[in-house]
């Protein structure tokens, strides 16, 4: 039996905006989705050319996201699902508001500007009786998946280091006074909540998380404003301990010249390490004690079951970052007919990102003091 | 002003299919297209159940493609354009079928059977008036457009030599006597009329003259069968004299064990070197005279202004086959709206590949003599 | 005119040692010494093997360090220069003894056991007129040569971050309860002092230092033992504070499961940034802001003039460790006859990884607080 | 029981020489040979200067390699061997002359200009009882021992195809012209021979040769000069028929713009591939059918026992062309006391080499026919 697409709306992702090309990309690329209403733009023009642009019919183009909510609700052909892809600040707000019409949410990251507000929103879920889905793509990607299940595995033996960073170059300079839209919002505290650590630095920390299986007992580091006149961090340091003796680092940096989108894990095990690099999505590399390395490739040889199921493409034809962000829309419409999809990332995720950023401000304000995770 | 999105049509692409759910990706990723109807199977029930699957109204899911493209050239809201993804020995048939209808056409490679065959096609195409695009997706990838700027630039000085190879292993044994279907009908020269010589080795042609901008005067090579017992050909090598002095080579095989689609290019030059891997689709390395090697990257610093068009995130957020191919769907509905778009492989590329298997087996039926290309 | 080769004798380093013969290799490969005299061994059979096989006269084969001090210094044609090879706990007792005869010095690192250690030994080598080299190897490599130069050159902008880490595997078990001699001595505190600390974390601060052209301000970190069961620390976590505001990381580790000896150093600027990895030591990769990165080949293009005096071969001839090695003993040679030779490390790295070990632990008996350097 | 070091003559290697520094370089780094006579140079004044800068008694610094192998073999402590690093023309009859006097040669490559010229000599070894050791440093390399290893193990099932290419790029312009010594000669037919083919091709050749155990039986190809007014080849392609049905194809060249000294080999099996590339010399990487590729290295897990004895350093410890130089005069002086050092090359690698460059002309001569080996 087919099922019918899901009616999607969006809330942002007008003219110009980068996220929201990028959830539209990746609803289309497996088929599930059909998007039909949006407020795409809180500039009624922008709003209005953006929809047109995206062949959505003009009485589903909304001025407000208030509206939107309120009048998709009411239609029996109404949105089952709203991407939200606007700045942080209105992440959780916009989400309340459709959860509140019992329409299913897809959120881009990081959850909000605070952690109140996370678990503010989390109630709201598990009354709504929605699904949240929060956009980490980064543990969407197969090999990614496969690092998870080979340390859930056992095959690291216990992880004795988790490593992760993730480094970008773009923010070097002041290009937030250019009218660079990207950069503007993103060094706004108002509109992002925090800069580098909000931005990527989540990111990491969620990638580490997934993989590894571990939260920290305790965390410190501290975060800094390299680029004079900046309003908000763009580089972290942190260090984590956690309860099994492990050891964690993270380094997340928006002034690291030269540097594009460099997201790195590595996990080394009493076993085994591993290696990821998201520039280079299709490859795993595995460091066994006792054996050469070996790189395990995205539906090559040797890939678990369960991995290559997330695989579009033969080995050797490279997927990358849009058929991992797609990776979450396919497995939010299996969760939103009601499978369960425990690898998605979702609204512990997101508060998780919030809780990293309050600890680590926390001992930041305390010259690196490590403080509790808890 | 907003464009509507094309209305195409799909033959082959039933379920269990490769190429076809890769073209109906690359269809949807840029929204330049619906898919409405199609020919999806030659046996009902597998074309019916497609159809359904594809969301493709029943009326619309065809028997046969010639009642396909009857009906809907005759219907008002029929299909601008069709998407052949059968078997090889199709092809020809099914173009010329749609063409004769005035329906635009996008057709897998390689082009058909026989340079004949080939020639005949585009007569058909230049009667027509209708548009005609052969999904050379490698060629479209932002980084292999970089390397032929660069070389159309003058930046590599005259060409010395054309390196060019595709590897695979997954025929490394006879799995076309299994149930695996993108063998069997690949192994059958019925099917295929040529093994790997139609099936890679022909992009590997056209990657080298998309880059180099260079066909050759002459031609040698050898086409081989490596595993006993199989019908066709496997294994490919080919040698290249050019007008200006220039060599060239190419090996194309489907038994190199452990490769999985492995497609390189070289080009020497008097002034610079260029090298690129399709499986690190977002790199080119250059290689300067008097100056160290450079690693370009896909929408990063240094890339070229028309090339960054053809690129859908920033640097550093991977790109790969499927952006690769959605770019030919991309350009082509530019095309079939009225626009030139000269990168796009055609007709030209699909005779020139047929041109290419038809010489190379004059020359292995030879002893590899040298047989002129023209 | 021609020089004579310096005299050399050598302290430890008898069968079975690894880096007495990498000492060897190193006096040997540039021609600028002849090994004549030896304490090879405690065990006297031993040494008289040792001495035997390495064509030493059986009267310079001496039973003991001070003995051979002694005597050297009473001949005409006694050694100019010794090669300290012991374990950590006898480098400044011997150092020291020969010094006072008025012999020169090579010794390998750590420097000893402790800051005071170091210090009473920088007396001595300020009274006693002789040079001391402290075999820092890495820091001889060209393209660490390079890599310092660009740096010291502006190139690179100011240092953000300083990114070293220096991961083994070989530790991973107990190997110290085996016959594995270099195991064995390196886990005993009373005969090295410190673990990974010391065998391989002051490698990565000196080449930190050494390339950043920086000491720190403040430091923090911890020692750890990951194995259970041994003796002394395996895995070191340090972080740095720098006046200019920089921040540095250093990660060390002997229980890295599956990495060989990856010394890797990165260092971001406000204008490029730069990574090294002493397993390629042939290349040395720039990721400037604003072109893309580019791989600088030792004795390739670009090179900087005085390091390509640091290399034996052509470019695309890789070197290694042994010439990294032998660079030190060559630049030993130059210093000796009286040049000058700043980049040659000696006395003041030794402090400063001595210095480094106590800071460490300091903060590791604190809980990771900061610790003044100074 | 101790053996004496043996004793080394050199013919060629005066001042600013390249390859006599290196042979030199070789011969000290195990410590089995010492440098006591030589013929430095045909012109008196830089053989004197030589002779003195290696620590030579002028006594044995000799005007002509004629009146030097008369003298030496005329001493009681004459040489034991002759390191033969003139221009390739003088190879055979310098080997000849010492020979002759019962002196055993260290021959660099390729071993003269003329097949005749190599069989004549072959006559001599033979008659002599002499050893005869030929230079082809890179078959001397751990890896490249790994891979002949596993080749003749069957761990890549049988040989499909070979594929081998050393590329150069510093013959991209005519600096012969210039005062580069190493260039001068190699351009000069009457001096070198052969240009591109003798200098690279035949260690590309050998190679091959060396880890496939295979030799053609027929050959195909051809000899360019690239660049306009130069007097020999610089370029080679050749393509290669092996009795089971292997194919091979052999590229080398040294106007390849922006390559260093990239000597690369791949051999494709039935089971499983390999892939070599002396520019990283530390690792092999293997390709099986039905395994992820691994990388293995040099003195690293997995490494075959006889292969660990050509290491001098522990795994992740780089060792590079000089080493491999090493391990050649290593095994030669086992081969000289009187072990069987099969892994050698000697008199039938280089009468291969010279029947290479000749098939290749012939070849060459006939528009690329296929002509016999034997």
């Amino acid at each position: 039996m087919t099922t019918r697409r899901l009616r999607l709306g969006m809330v942002g992702g007008g003219e110009g905006a980068f996220i929201g090309a990028v959830h539209r990309i990746a609803a289309r690329l497996d088929d599930q989705y059909q998007l039909v209403a949006g407020a795409f733009s809180s500039r009624a023009e922008v709003a209005a050319r953006s929809g047109a642009a995206l062949h959505i019919e003009p009485a589903r183009c909304y001025a407000t996201w208030q509206s939107m909510a309120e009048r998709e609700a009411a239609r029996e052909d109404g949105i089952d699902v709203v991407a939200i892809v606007t700045p942080n600040h209105l992440h959780v707000p916009v989400a309340r508001t459709f959860l509140a019409q019992g329409i299913h949410v897809i959120c881009d990251k990081p959850l909000g500007l605070t952690l109140d507000e996370g678990r503010a929103l989390a109630d709201d879920i598990a009354r709504s009786g929605c699904r949240f889905v929060l956009t980490h793509n980064y543990s969407a990607l197969p090999m990614v998946r496969e690092a998870r299940t080979r340390v859930a595995n056992g095959e690291l033996g216990e992880i004795r280091s988790v490593e992760v960073e993730y480094l970008q170059g773009w923010l070097n300079e002041r290009v937030e006074l250019t009218d660079n839209k990207q950069a503007s919002w993103r060094a706004d505290p108002a509109l992002a909540g925090a800069g580098a650590a909000g931005d990527i630095a989540t990111h990491a920390w969620q990638l580490a998380a997934f993989v590894s299986g571990m939260l920290p007992e305790a965390l410190r580091g501290e975060l800094l404003t390299r680029v004079a006149g900046r309003q908000i961090d763009d580089e972290v340091f942190a260090e984590m301990r956690y309860a099994s003796g492990a050891r964690g680092r993270l380094w997340a940096s928006q002034v690291a010249t030269g540097y594009e989108n460099d997201l790195r894990l590595r996990i080394v095990g009493t076993r085994a390490s591993l290696a990821f690099r998201q520039q280079q999505p299709n490859e795993l590399t595995i460091l066994p004690h006792d054996a050469p390395a070996s790189v395990v490739t995205r539906n090559g040889q040797g890939i678990s079951a369960e991995v290559a199921l997330a695989c579009r493409t033969p080995a050797g034809h490279p997927e990358g970052y849009l058929e991992g962000f797609a990776q979450i829309y396919r497995e939010a419409a299996q969760l939103i007919r009601g499978e369960a999809m425990p690898l998605l990332p979702g609204i512990a995720d997101g508060i998780a990102g919030m809780q990293f950023i309050a600890r680590l401000r926390q001992s930041s304000e305390q010259e690196g003091a490590w403080v509790a995770w808890a």
